[in-house]
């Protein structure tokens, strides 16, 4: 089994493992954060924790009230602005807490009086460090170069700090038992990855909360499978994208029920007269009726908790795909673990 | 001649046009703008107006110092969120005016406060009626499914508002002058393009003021040449993106002189490790010499006035490819020239 496999299948454990550890603190800080008069939230994050901030971004606006801005960290570490952040919390995501962009945003955040809070899974990182408060995932070591339950870590560790901040009514302990359960499809998942080992392009298409998914299945595809995979929201893909869709071509859908069930119906019925393939992972009879075929995971899950369990068989079909592609998704080429960019 | 081509030789007298027409006007609300405590600038856009949008979204944080986010129209119109906008700058950008789905966030944004601004072709359109302040861009109608003058006539109005609000010295006056000579590359766009015609796919790169011209270039690509053309900043590429790159992989690159160069020049050397096929829209000799071929503009401009010229060239390159590939730019299959999202 691929390192990349293992560690999607630690997932309930690091879920659970998370939330236990870090509920106490995290409520405090959403006491504080309360206290304060915050303007603007900004998430600063590269790569698959950028993609985790993507997500955050729809749940804390949702969740608090708050707008909420995907730093540009280039406006800082490039054009060396300092940006008006004097009412601001400032949150930067990053697996290993080592992005030197990520830090220096974070850096002059803390210069300019905002409060800054760091999501890592390294204690002892430079982010860790640097930022006011360290929301630690608890994921051990991630040896994979395709961060998979780092991933999940960030994106639960928005669901508590949303809670803590905006909605106490977010039930985010069902989280490690709904993960639990997305992961028993694996079989199935494996069967599904198989039909697609000649895929060279494909579309990803996700919406409000599953938006952020979207992206990191495409990035997913690309490190792990060499899949050239866009991504676009339901709603921007009417706008030029779909022009490039011929028959067969390959679009896989994140499609809960709920609030953007009718914009998932709505592009699938144009797919279809398109003939494109359509493959969706979904809670909902309606849209899996309308694809091609699907993956049923989360049944009955308000919306609001898909995004984990609808990445889970998302990353077991990147994984599997590999390897249907006789690749190894543990040794991506042209990749390392870290990136530092400036 | 497409009238994808007529529009885009039109731009020079389109930017000069909207500069005479709006420019007191524009005046006028930077002073009002600048009297207010804003806090956080929030775009509103879809399609080629959204990368527009994300081009002003580096513009306006750099030479105002205001943090700026991109909205997520669903957030209003399907999840029905209430944002805390009181001292928010709410700017919605659409050539037709028409997007439902922005004109919601518009309105949401004038019930809660804030100060609200439309950026668009179409002086009697609902957004105009909405907004509390029009800049409108002189571009006359635009026939063309594929935008392209009223994408640089919006960069253009984040040109103008930036000097009005930020900072004075933004030379924005030299746009049309710099345009009319992008355009004279036509020829040897055309020559160009030619090479590329049997091109199914590839990735476009661009970072701070040149990154909504990678979305636009894509976004144009998929449009009128149905090739699958991913987009990213040249800092996301190497996390994870990079691996779909095999030899002769075609990649475009906005690469202008200034302080993005270094990782330009440093994405272009793994490239070439790589040997993938890297074509520059530069005014830097080293980029261009570190490019497989490139397109030579702008010589001696700021990097803060290049991305308009540097769009000229990508829109030639979109229309001209299309020809070469036997398809019609002014008839993308699919498509139509308005789309309306909730």
């Amino acid at each position: 089994m691929s390192i990349m496999l293992e560690e999607i299948f630690e997932q309930p454990s690091v879920l659970e493992r998370t939330i236990a550890a870090e509920r106490e603190k995290i409520t405090k800080i959403g006491d504080f954060v309360r206290q304060k008069d915050i303007d603007v939230i900004v998430l600063v994050a590269r790569g698959s924790s950028d993609n985790a901030a993507l997500f955050g971004r729809y749940l804390l606006e949702l969740t608090t009230g708050i707008p909420v801005s995907l730093s540009a960290p280039s406006v800082f570490t490039l054009y060396g602005a300092k940006l008006r952040l004097s009412r601001a919390l400032v949150i930067g995501v990053s697996q290993s807490g080592e992005g030197a962009d990520i830090n220096l945003v974070l850096e002059s955040a803390n210069a300019s009086g905002a409060l800054t809070i760091a999501i890592t899974n390294e204690d002892s990182s430079p982010m860790a460090q640097i930022a006011a408060e360290t929301l630690l995932i608890h994921a051990g070591r991630e040896r994979s170069v395709a961060a998979t339950k780092t991933y999940t870590g960030q994106m639960l560790q928005f669901y508590m700090l949303a809670a803590a901040i905006g909605d106490q009514r977010l039930h985010y302990q069902q989280i490690p038992l709904l993960a639990e359960k997305a992961l028993e499809l694996h079989k199935e998942v494996q069967q599904t990855a198989l039909r697609y080992s000649f895929m060279e392009n494909c579309v990803v298409v996700g919406r409000g909360m599953n938006y952020g998914n979207a992206y990191e299945l495409a990035l997913k595809l690309m490190e792990t499978c060499y899949v050239v995979a866009e991504r676009f929201s339901s709603a921007d893909f009417f706008h030029g994208p779909l022009a490039v869709v011929e028959r067969r071509f390959p679009v896989i859908l994140f499609g809960p029920e709920g609030v953007t069930k009718e914009s998932s119906i709505g592009l699938l019925g144009r797919l279809s007269e398109l003939h494109a393939d359509c493959l969706s992972i979904t809670n909902s009879g309606e849209i899996a009726g309308a694809s091609t075929r699907s993956v049923r995971v989360a049944e009955g899950v308000d919306e609001i908790l898909t995004p984990i369990p609808f990445a889970i068989p998302a990353q077991l079909f990147a994984a599997y795909l590999s390897e249907a592609k006789g690749l190894d998704p543990d040794a991506p080429r042209s990749l390392t673990k870290v990136t530092t960019t400036i």
